[in-house]
């Protein structure tokens, strides 16, 4: 496939990374990408010294500070830059990239990402990309259960669903999930909740992502309820029939008509 | 105080209505509003029969219901139109309306809206104001404890908060409470959590209007889970300090901060 | 059926209640209760003033103040006095009472109530009986829930259920879910976990209990975190399969078993 | 200290194990017993090669199997038995130890248990210990805040605490935080909640259990939603004045009395 595309698939990693300027990676979780850089016979081992390496699998921020720390160590230039906007945004070439490391290392690899996606975001030093993922990614499963409660509330209540989204889109609960990702079928067009919630993002990507936001405010200490109580949510909908659909599809379980569908 | 600034104060409300064609009334809760009308010696006992009446007054969806089948029994004309906005809004005649009632009476009686706020929303029949708001006051205190919530962690988690707004506003979690009202102090000007959380909308009154969405779910079996926990969030800030603060101050409760201060 | 029991049936309620010296109530609802006395040709109309009213129906204390106030000023007395113990209690005669008003009434009343049940607790003045149900069974459905984390937990961490549910039993999670309602099936016997959860307390009976709860919590003022998401919790398990079920069967959500059955 | 008490201080660990049969510790967090029994110079080198090891500590169900097999891969013996049981069960001699390990090990190393603590319980194979007690824990923290909530409740529903204790304790909602250790301050001698939250498990040592309780569900794929709310609660409470006073002092948060104090 990637021969397909123009691609020139490798033997080994070592093989891969021997004359490369700079590596892009994106794997699962974070014990594959520290095994994939600091492993025997990994990227930082067998790369020329000026290698730039860019990670962009979602992972803990604990873990890409780790990763800097090997690369670090081994002398090599490292940024932690997962992407966010869905598997719509790789194919659309709309994607955005939360780059984390040193400053003048993301504007380097700027053009690298400028060619798979919209937008490069500066979010700070080692870790930082996937710190804003995280932060991103918890207030998105929020404000989607949240949307999806307002919205239920108000069809029970004998509003339109759409005149309800058009009143709260200018009003102060605007949001992503209301205005541009609506949860509720046939308010808008070309979105999941429109095609079985087919596509999009599933459910238990997100909560994967939520794992990660759970581990990290265990880690520092912080204080998430309601990012808390969003994660409990999709893992009751990932076992009640929602585990492959688009996130979105937690509207089916807020609003009490999955038994139906 | 109305005398100074050319208003006509009534000794009572049947001497204030006797002739009027339209009237608006802002009270603190239904039953208020209940008696203000249907009452003896009320609205609409002493109004003319034309007469329009407007309810401005955030009360319950089912008490507004109850107001317009009053209105209707003794042939007069009801809208249910709650405001959106706060004080400020008041002040700088930027509140919205949000109508409930017949269509064509609130078109006749958008020139009133007009001359107090900026927009009129039509939401639908008897009650469909009401309804909305309490749709949208929901969300909107889901996503400013969220909006906390993602802040505070990246807050923790090294990240410069006024990056990290930048970044979730051009992002998925993107909503008003992060990107126009922001909780956390010193990211935006004149919005309250840059004034220490003075002026706004104290949590009480938005404690308030959760009583009404508790009370409205109860009532039609719509399931809340994140509006619930909100509301219990906004009591133990209320009992802790925060009662008449501005609802963006429960940023200070979540991020552990409410001590120090 | 009722005459078949022996029982006397009658054409009307004022029928039924002319020539009593007490009358003993369970319906399903506050309107109801309501209606039973206070209507026209109710039960305070037609019946000799020296009769006690009894009424067992589960309904919100404000309600059951009402009915108080209603009976006291026909000059009747009245206690309210819902069971606590379920469908077997019922079969078994080992019911509770939780008996509110006049603590001489309540005790004049103590014989009838031992003739249907096992206990009769006094629990304070008008309405209290209605408070102490719904403060009980808040705390039992949160307990039950809890619980079944527990298990579960335990269970996905490796431990022999038997064995967990001994250990709690002597230590300081012991509870009444646990200890001898246990949601886990096949640890207890003569339960409704190892009966399939059929019996028992169904989850759409526990939610009107809830609602009770959340209604008086909300004009009360009191704040129920737990409470509130326990309630959310059953609503779901309600859309997703468990609504005629016994209360226990939360365990199949909380678990994640639930797809499978 | 350890002197006076009859004890034989050692200069390090090596000293101290040389000569032992058994070996018994209690530290602060997993990293540290990890270092303690596998670190250069630990017990795991330096003791004789028929020693017992027993750690009393407090971990993650998952640094505790690490432990196991460090043990095992040296040829050691090993059990984990964290207490249950507080401060005044350490100072009354009423510790219950839950051990994990081999069921052998366990018999063998009773004697020793029972003479510091009043019941050993038998949780499972390696690191069941600590999973018990994790589960125990959670389970305790949820019932408290339940608790709390359902006598706040009653509370401001106007009945009588001591009597709603004395009815909740006979029936369904029935735990050991209701009727051993009341969280209201005047309804029971000699607990926490008497003598102004003072001694007992304080809450930032619940809120250490719980951060294990959500790394381990967070590991194994667990759904805790009062769980985790319950933590949230605490960590609210221990940035609000809680922090040093006994874990049933959440009572002041949730009946919102905490202001007056």
């Amino acid at each position: 496939m990637l021969k397909n595309a123009g691609g020139d698939p490798a033997i080994s990693v070592a093989d891969a990374v021997r004359n490369c300027d700079w590596v892009l990676s994106m794997l699962q979780n974070g014990q594959q990408v520290l095994e994939l850089y600091g492993g025997a016979n990994g990227v930082l081992e067998c790369s020329p010294e000026h290698i730039l390496c860019i990670d962009c699998s979602t992972i803990a921020p604990s873990e890409a500070r780790a990763a800097h720390e090997l690369a670090q160590q081994s002398g090599r230039k490292f940024i932690d830059a997962p992407v966010s906007g869905g598997t719509s945004g790789a194919e659309l070439g709309t994607l955005s990239f939360l780059a984390g490391g040193d400053k003048a290392l993301v504007e380097l690899a700027r053009p690298i990402f400028a060619a798979m996606g919209k937008k490069t975001l500066y979010a700070g030093p080692a870790g930082a990309g996937q710190s804003a993922k995280v932060c991103n990614n918890m207030l998105l499963a929020i404000t989607m259960i949240g949307t999806s409660e307002a919205m239920a509330l108000g069809e029970k209540l004998g509003l339109d669903s759409k005149t309800l989204t058009e009143i709260i889109s200018s009003s102060s609960g605007r949001n992503w999930s209301l205005d541009t990702y609506n949860p509720v079928p046939g308010i808008m067009e070309n979105v999941p909740s429109s095609k079985g919630y087919c596509g999009g993002f599933p459910t238990e990507l997100m909560i994967k992502d939520l794992g990660l936001a759970i581990e990290a405010s265990n880690e520092c200490g912080a204080n998430i309820p309601l990012g808390a109580l969003a994660t409990s949510l999709y893992r009751l909908w990932q076992n009640t029939g929602g585990a492959h659909l688009d996130f979105s599809s937690i509207f089916r379980l807020v609003s009490g008509v999955c038994e139906e569908q």
